[in-house]
């Protein structure tokens, strides 16, 4: 059966005169339409019945009303396989429509316009579009319907090919994309109005997620699993946002690096500079100057030179020229991912013979903690199911309470919150000895991943004495509480004069009563912060 | 201004005929309806007009035509603020509706009985009831929908302390609800298409995730987070069904912890005993038996006894009385959560005193790894997007090269896939020591989340001794290849005499040098197992 009736109305008319041209002349369809569509078409000489004519029933409110009608949609969904529902059709007049071409009002994209009223939105949610193209899709089994510009010159070729007809397998397909894009569709209109009364809530009973592919990955996080990196329809801002310059495809476990890379850069962004240096998603050097980016790069190279090998490497301000030669020239530097607000055409020209090293700039990104925290959840899936929280951006620090006689000095209050600050994304156990330079302040060892207190303060001395730092006048901070006094003495033989954590912990007491005979500082943060 | 006229349509009609009958009797509105709700309507004694009767136009194509009309839709659509539409509606005949009630054909429902055929799904897709509940939630500044028996008694309430009519409010989040309702409605109807017609792709451009809230978490990773865990409508098999026993409620990082301890025990279902200790997303402990249950979890729980404190613990098998009794018991051994297929009486019976303990039954869902795997992606959240991929759920071994001139024997080959497996649910980097006993295997020493090779196996080895086991004659088994000979080396002179990893190193042939001057044996596996 070709296609023989077509009726027309689209918001969005690129393309549609050659479209709906091609389709009279080469297969003399014809063609109803309404408004403004019906106007282009004639005007392009196409000749087309207009639906009020058809229905016998007029448009009205504004356009509200102008395809909704027994004989448009019935016309639709008539079983033309049917005895009955040929013969009921043929009795009330109701003529076989065999293709739709609709698109919807826009009103994603009306929305993002900030002079948008209220009204303005609700007058974009279209309602006779979403019938027909509804109403076509369920009878995809005698109906086309086109609701992507796209979709026009697949179409066209498709009823050249097969006698003015479309095979069933299309027609499928495009009632799969019309369910679809209804979904997206409906979806954007909820969360709009709900935003716009004020009543989303942070866990709905049902929470609709709208994801938009942004790369396709080579590989997941092994060479055998599949990936693919999507954007939040809900606020796109955020990694997806970043713009590669140069190198590499960023791999599945890069984009990994570069989200708890940014994030921790998004914690320090209060200092002149920052570096940061990630492996394996933990920290593996970190350290802040309020001089030169180059004494930050240089103190964060320093920590495990060894691990920060093919690692992530992070900075808060524009990459300067110094620090691009460093990083090009300095032996046992080998950076797969560079992040940066911005790489200066000075340092670009100097980093540019390291043609695989994957270089990316955030702009002005750093500056919108808040909303990039505000606009998204923290997503962790497990086997069937996921886990939505807060991403945890609250204050490092809740209370600060020395617990201890030995006084904590300003100099050791800023660098174990500095300290606690890469405890928090370094993953759990975890625990970060730190050091004041004369500009800044640097880790000298990081201890993460392990399942209990006092093994990752061994590991991170033992981090710290395998590079030459030495620990002892140091400060060490860990992600959670000492269960037992052995991690803080741990903390505490290496050298570390004060050790802060949250508390919390049934044996407190017995760890500040330890504390106290050491002489050593302890300090209650109040604020966990695990990272799994 | 009071609801005066409503238009009743609904799938199912529970609760239906009081909530209209007080509508009727105390607010006296005109009732429209059709076909069975109108026959279940009168049948209850309440007067209403059929639509067909109000619209002139006949009920089509066994019901596939109804309320798709000018007259309804108009009268739901028309602005009763706009003098325009106010005329054009009275000059067309069009009543205002200030109500409509209506339910979809439960499309969702039907799909799921296997004997739905694909004719029988489709003509579940509604067409003329979306068209209602969108045009009435369009107009929501004027017109209440019902689409949900919940929404009845409040509608109901507020019209009794309203005169009669709704808040603008109330018909606004009930507008709200229309849009969501759709949009995971017609989420599960390309869906279901995609499915019949085997065009789902894995990763789509358009990516559409509907979860169900399963259980709002107390807080989240931590204190300060809040969060919520949800199932995936496309398959809810998985963590949301494991049933819970007794204990404390299921924290946000219990929920991270089962679903490692669950993952692995999938891998190590072949074994007749397997027993599973986490901690913070990492195995501490790992054993398999071929006799005994109480074998594997004792072997399981003397890797690391410091670290398994407060541990969620994992069995493949029933719990036998003999482990439930160890577990109660034994000084030392501070369960969180306890998951096994089944807790039968006499375990139950032994273990009820530790009321705190969650005790979590998975039943036969072990028995369903390609199933699970095959139904979901591996979902991890970065800021402003999703990294999907599929999960790492291949064969443990690609290849078994040895790659050295020491062979390696079937029980070392055991052993190596053996602590492979844990090497893979371990975060990387990860290196995991292991033995066979008389009758089984078990770590003894679990290394996780280095940022280097040689640091883990180091942390690795350490734990071994720290916890008193012999690592002379033991494997080991590691995440990825060694990019130096140094972690292989590491691992020899900790007494390992065969090592696996997957290879690949630029270095390969350095340490396969070093190997057979070491005389151990190496075993590239071409598989890596990162997990981060």
């Amino acid at each position: 059966m070709s296609i023989k009736k077509i009726l027309v109305s689209v918001y969005k008319k690129d393309g549609l005169v050659d479209f709906v041209k091609a389709l009279k002349t080469e297969f003399n369809v014809k063609i109803i339409s309404s408004g403004g569509t019906a106007k282009v078409l004639r005007s392009a000489g196409i000749d087309v019945q207009d639906v009020s004519d058809y229905t016998g029933a007029p448009e009205l409110f504004g356009g509200r009303i102008k395809t909704i009608h027994p004989r448009v949609a019935g016309g639709l969904l008539f079983r033309r396989d049917d005895p009955g529902d040929v013969s009921e059709a043929s009795a009330n007049n109701i003529e076989a429509i065999d293709m739709v071409v609709c698109n919807l009002y826009p009103f994603g994209e009306v929305i993002k316009d900030p002079a948008t009223s209220l009204d303005g939105a609700v007058e974009m949610i279209d309602i006779g579009g979403p019938t027909m193209i509804r109403a076509a899709a369920k009878n995809f089994k005698h109906v086309t319907v086109v609701s992507r510009r796209e979709q026009q010159d697949m179409v066209l070729k498709e009823m050249r090919e097969n006698n003015g007809d479309t095979t069933l397998e299309t027609r499928r397909k495009l009632a799969i994309d019309v369910f679809r894009t209804m979904a997206t569709y409906d979806t954007a209109v909820f969360k709009y109005l709900e935003k716009q009364a004020g009543t989303a809530e942070k866990f709905p009973d049902v929470l609709v997620k709208i994801y938009d592919k942004n790369h396709l990955c080579r590989y997941g996080e092994n060479w055998d699993q599949e990936a693919a990196f999507y954007t939040d329809r809900d606020s796109k801002m955020g990694i997806g946002t970043l713009g590669k310059l140069w190198g590499k495809e960023i791999s599945f476990n890069n984009y990994l690096d570069i989200d708890a890379c940014f994030q921790t850069l998004l914690d320090l962004n209060k200092f002149q500079h920052a570096c940061v240096i990630f492996k394996h998603t933990n920290p593996n050097g970190v350290a802040v100057d309020e001089k030169t980016q180059l004494e930050a790069c240089k103190r964060a190279f320093s920590c495990d030179p060894l691990s920060a090998f093919g690692g992530i490497w992070g900075f808060n301000k524009p990459i300067e020229p110094e620090v691009a030669k460093y990083l090009i020239e300095e032996k046992n530097v080998f950076i797969e991912v560079l992040i940066a607000p911005k790489i200066p055409d000075q340092a670009r020209k100097i980093m540019a013979k390291k043609e695989n090293m994957r270089v990316l700039e955030f702009s002005d990104l750093l500056t919108k903690r808040d909303e990039l925290y505000k606009n998204h959840l923290d997503m962790r899936g497990i086997l069937g199911g996921v886990l939505a929280q807060d991403y945890d951006c609250g204050p490092i620090v809740k209370e600060w309470n020395v617990m201890t006689k030995r006084p904590v000095s300003s100099a050791e209050k800023d660098t174990l919150i500095f300290a606690m600050i890469i405890a928090k994304f370094a993953k759990s156990n975890s625990a970060v000895f730190a050091k004041k330079t004369p500009t800044g302040m640097y880790t000298i060892g990081i201890g993460t991943g392990q399942q209990s207190r006092v093994h990752v303060v061994k590991l991170a001395h033992s981090k710290a004495i395998e590079f030459g730092h030495d620990t002892k006048g140091s400060v060490m901070a860990t992600d959670s509480f000492f269960p037992f006094p052995d991690g803080f003495e741990a903390g505490v033989a290496a050298g570390a004069l004060a050790i802060a954590c949250p508390g919390g912990s049934i044996r407190d007491s017995d760890v500040i009563k330890r504390a106290d005979e050491l002489g050593a500082s302890l300090v209650f943060t109040k604020k966990r912060v695990f990272r799994h």
